[in-house]
Order: structure tokens, then C-alpha cells, then sequence
């Protein structure tokens, strides 16, 4: 990774004057000028978002079919163990263009600022994006900045939106899943939430959980060089592995059959979850997704999938059977057969 | 128009049951999955969105570029006269495509809903979001539903993402702006802003003056077809004209000569900002935009922009000229010159 040589390595607003953020900031006068261009402009450097145009343009492969996701993130804390808002901001659209196949090229960032937020807060947060986007190798080329009165919001929360290109054949959507699909998962789960609210609750462990936020664009391309027959992908956010294959089962009418003993769970995440009185297949991750493959494939794909550095871990935990009604069963270890919801009530807010 | 036949015209969510938002409507689990599949699926309709995928996948024109852009709103009052922040939030992102004279194709839409939002609230902003969607011509493909916690945010807040197609072989920026130029606005100058501010302070006049918020593609797309030579459009936001001018010139190193007495401001506007103590060229419209026109095509561009329904009122308010220095030079009724400088505090929060 090249460094990026006009990326200044302490905070380019000055703080003793403007320890924080103020209203003026997002007032499209001097200060929120000031703002762009010493902060976003120098860490997002690329020549398509120093253009200041209102919209941004880009050339567009021909014939190339094109993706494109939107995710607002009001994560609290903004830092938490292995990631903080912004590198989720990138990692979490990225994720949601490499569910349909596609290579992720640019993204938007709109920012809504709490008044009063450290400026040097700011920052490390958009430090955090510029990294994380180099690392995924997408460009930030468009933006926004908000400033909200204090009271009004929660220091910060970040949209991003995401353009990537589709260059494969493939049909890889919720309605693309056949009876006979393997249902593989990419790595043990929970993890982000529980490192979340490890956090909120003081909760103490041997050692800290951290959150597996990453990105995974780039294993779904591994996938797809390999010519592995893929139905569809789905990144287990919100709802955590309940809420994804409850929705797929939706969309494909079929029922999908999940082996307890066989979906990874860490120890300290089930520790945690008991703790809370949660279902680890409930809780959100930030860097796994569940990935329907023909059977013929399955095992070729868990081989590519465990062999990359996002997708240690990854498993074969079930598969996708006809059905009359959609239906997620789960099969535990005594041999005992229930369903698996997805969850009604809220136990986990904001973890992304 | 055809009507939306699917479309609920009654809140399609129980009121009785769910009166207010809950954290649950933004936790991935029933009650998301209802509020997406009963609210903003039906209200959204199409094919596209319908999918329900991780990202919406669509065709590209082939060798066509793409303007990409993205705009948070947190405008207070939510309801104003003239709009709302839901059609703010469409014809807002659908007036910076045009900026680039694109053709608005494909919106995302993601909110951020603080908790005990009326839920009956929360379906206006959508229906509202719906018809200016398809009055401009545009598709909301892709979606997100965020809830934080009551006191963490102001009610609600939408960012919109938007991708348009250009079709045209202008070279339309900032940085392309030259000495003889003509400048043009479309219509008189500051309602948005003062439309807000006179319900926020509660002051009356004669009649109320209503937010010029509106889409402007349309009449950029007359622009091109009638082959009048664009430099650079810019909508006329945050900051109101000073800012918007002081950015072109700084982009295209030139300065920028207005006469104030050609710039169109309303009585009430006038009388309005006043009372204020603001400055009309300092406040923002959401209907409104700058046009640099090469001279010779000025007055066939005033033609097509006065006949058009949301450039009634355009009018050629000055000329660029060269400079060693960037700037923007007022020159006023009585013959005198001053600098006209963007704003360096905060004097209308959340208008936009």
C-alpha cells in the first residue's frame, strides 16, 4: 500500500481555535469550506472529488452492468475494539456492493455532525475512512457535511453510498436459491456485536472480544475467478445469521436447514451472550456473510473461503431444502429440530 | 401522471398498534421487515427495490458517463411551506445530477429516525419522497433504516444518494468557467431559506412566502438540447449565491462582476431578510441555480430558462472577467463596487 503523501498526520483544522465542531461548520461559508478542504479533500485525495462539482463524474466500463447500496451508521461508541464508525462506514458498503458480485469502485460520505464534537474526534474518524478506503481501493469522490445543534444528535453518524461494478454472468440474489444449495457462513459470528456491547455493559473477559468488521469484496471475487456456481450472498448484519436466512427463505420460498453444532461461534461470544441474555445467531457481524452455493461447488468453495485472510473460520452449516411454507430450521446437537425466527424486538440498538 | 396503483393512501403501518417509531423499526428484525415491506416498499415501488438485495444491480447505457452525488437533510421544520424534507431530499440530490447535466436515474434513500417518531410523521415525509420521485422522473432503488434513541437525534433525517446519466459532450465544471462568461440565475433568490426562517420565527406577512424548492433536470436538459454552450451550473444551496459564486471563481481563477440590481429578490424576501439582518445573496434556494453561459449564447439561454416552469423569473445578473486574484465584485444601484464575500458564521442552520 503506497502512503499517501498529501495525507497530514495530525489534524489539518487548527484546534486550539476550533476545538470543535460549531454550527458554521456545515453553513456553506468559510468554515465548512475550510473543513472540506483541509480535511476531507487532503484524506480522501483523488483528482475525481477535488473537481468541487455539486455531482461527480466518472467514465463507466462498457456493457458492465453496475450495483449500487446505501448505509447510514449511528454506531455508538464510534471507536470500539478492532474498528470504529468509519472504517465501518467503508467496510459495510463495500460488503453490501460484494453481495451482488460486484467490485466495489466509489463511494459517497455524508456526514451529520453533532455541534461540539472534538474536531480532532472528527479526525480520527475520517483518517479511519481514508485508510479503510485505500485498503478496499475504492474512491471517495463525492460528499456532504451536516452540522446538527448539540442535543440534536449523537456526535456522529455517517452515510455512505456505494457504485460497484458487476463484470461476472452470474445471478446472485435472495431469488436465486434452489432447493440442494450448500448454506456456507464466512467465519465464526457475533463477533461485532457482542465487541459492542462488551463495551456499553463493562463487560470483562479473559481477553477483549474484537469486532470483525472487514472487508469482503475481495474473497466474493476469489469466489467468482474460480468460477464457483453462487445463488447468493448475504452479509449478516443486523438480525445477525436469523434475520439474513429468514429473509432468503422469503425471497426463494424454500426451507433452509442450519446444523447447530456446525455454525462457528467463538467461545467468549457465547459467554458474552449468555450474559446478555442473547441468541448469537441474533447478533449482528460487520465482516461475514452467508453465501448459497450448488452443492456440486460447495466444498471447492469453503477451501477458497477459508484459505483467505477474511474467511478463516468459514463453514458449511446447512443446506436449502423445498418446502410449502418459507422456513429456517435449526437442528441442534441432541437431535432436537426447532425453528429459527428472525428476532421481533430490539435487543442490540445501534451497533451499525 | 399515472397514479401509483399500488400505493396505500392511508399510513400503511397499524397507527393503533405502532403509533410512534420504536427502536425495533430499525433493529433487522419483524418490525424492520414490516416498516420496509408495508411503508417504503409500497410507496417506492418497482421492480428494483423490490429485490430486496444487499445492493440493486441495473443495466448501464454503454459509453455513457455517470454523475454520482449524495446530500444529508435535516432541515427544521420537517413540514415548511413549499415542501417537506422528504421532497427536499428528491429534488435536492435530483438538482446537483443536474448539475453536471445529467439525467437523474436511480436515488438511494436511508434514513435516520429518532425513536417516538408519529409514525403517521414518518409515512407524509415517504409519500411525499414518492411523488417528487416520480415527478422527476426518478427511481429510490436502494434503502436504508436507521432508529436511534429518543434525545440522539431531531425527529428525522435523509440522505439521499443519486446516479445520473450524461448524455451530452459539454464539459460542464467549475474549473471551466471563462472570462466573458455570462452569469444567470434561475428565478429570484432566497425563498428556501426565508420560507424556514419566517416559521421558525414566527413572523407574518401579507402572504407566506413558500420555499422554492423544486427540480431543476428538466430545464437543464432543455438547455442542452437547444445546444446553448454550458461552462458550469451550480444549485444555489447553502450559502446562497455569495458562496456558490466565490467557489467558481476560486475554482476557475477568475472574477466574477454582479449587478446587484439585476439580481432577482422577492418584496417579501427583501423585507423578510431585513428583519433578519441577513444578507438575500447569502441565503439558500432548493429551486434555484447558476448557469455560466458563453456570452454568445446568453440571451436564447435567458429565453429558454424564463419560458420554463422553474426558471420563470431567470435573469443574467453579470459577466466573469480576468483577475490575478480570484473574486466576486458587487456593483450596486448607485454606481459603487464591493466585495461580495461567501459568509464566514452560521446564520440559518438547518435549512437544507
Amino acid at each position: 500500500m503506497e502512503p499517501n503523501k498529501n495525507f497530514a498526520p495530525v489534524c489539518p483544522i487548527p484546534i486550539q481555535q476550533y476545538p470543535h465542531v460549531l454550527m458554521a461548520h456545515g453553513g456553506g461559508g468559510k468554515l465548512m469550506h475550510q473543513l472540506i478542504g483541509k480535511m476531507f479533500l487532503s484524506a480522501f485525495n483523488n483528482p475525481l472529488l477535488e473537481m468541487q462539482h455539486d455531482s461527480t463524474v466518472v467514465e463507466w466500463p462498457s456493457g458492465k452492468k453496475l450495483a449500487f447500496t446505501t448505509d447510514s451508521y449511528v454506531v455508538r461508541p464510534i471507536f470500539f475494539p478492532g474498528g470504529d464508525i468509519g472504517s465501518m462506514a467503508v467496510h459495510g458498503t463495500v460488503n453490501d456492493l460484494a453481495m451482488s458480485g460486484a467490485r466495489p469502485l466509489y463511494l459517497s460520505s455524508a456526514f451529520i455532525i453533532e455541534e461540539g464534537l472534538p474536531m480532532d474526534t472528527l479526525w480520527r474518524v475520517v483518517s479511519s475512512m481514508s485508510d479503510a478506503a485505500r485498503r478496499c481501493g475504492v474512491q471517495i469522490i463525492t460528499g456532504d457535511t451536516k452540522v446538527v445543534d448539540k442535543g440534536k444528535g449523537d456526535g456522529l453518524f455517517i452515510n455512505t453510498a456505494g457504485i460497484g461494478v458487476i463484470k461476472h454472468k452470474q445471478k446472485i440474489a435472495p431469488q436465486h436459491v434452489r432447493p440442494g444449495d450448500a448454506v456456507l457462513v464466512s467465519g465464526d459470528l457475533g463477533r461485532h456485536g457482542m465487541a459492542i456491547m462488551a463495551v456499553r455493559e463493562g463487560l470483562a473477559f479473559e481477553s477483549q472480544i474484537e469486532s470483525d468488521s472487514a472487508p469482503v469484496a475481495d474473497l466474493v471475487s476469489e469466489l467468482l475467478r474460480a468460477g464457483i456456481k453462487i445463488h447468493c450472498l448475504r452479509d449478516l448484519t443486523r438480525g445477525g445469521l436469523a434475520s439474513a436466512l429468514n429473509e432468503i427463505a422469503e425471497a426463494s420460498a424454500v426451507k433452509i436447514e442450519v446444523v447447530e453444532k456446525s455454525v462457528p461461534v467463538r467461545e467468549d461470544v457465547h459467554a458474552a451472550c449468555e450474559m446478555l441474555g442473547l441468541d448469537p445467531l441474533h447478533v449482528a457481524c460487520e465482516g461475514r456473510f452467508a453465501a448459497f452455493i450448488a452443492a456440486q461447488d460447495a466444498e471447492r468453495a469453503l477451501q477458497i473461503m477459508s484459505g483467505h485472510v477474511v474467511g478463516a473460520g468459514s463453514a458449511i452449516i446447512g443446506r436449502v431444502a423445498k418446502s410449502s411454507t418459507p422456513l429456517v430450521m435449526l437442528k441442534s446437537a441432541i437431535g432436537a429440530t426447532r425453528i429459527l425466527d428472525m428476532p421481533s424486538g430490539e435487543q442490540l440498538p445501534r451497533i451499525c
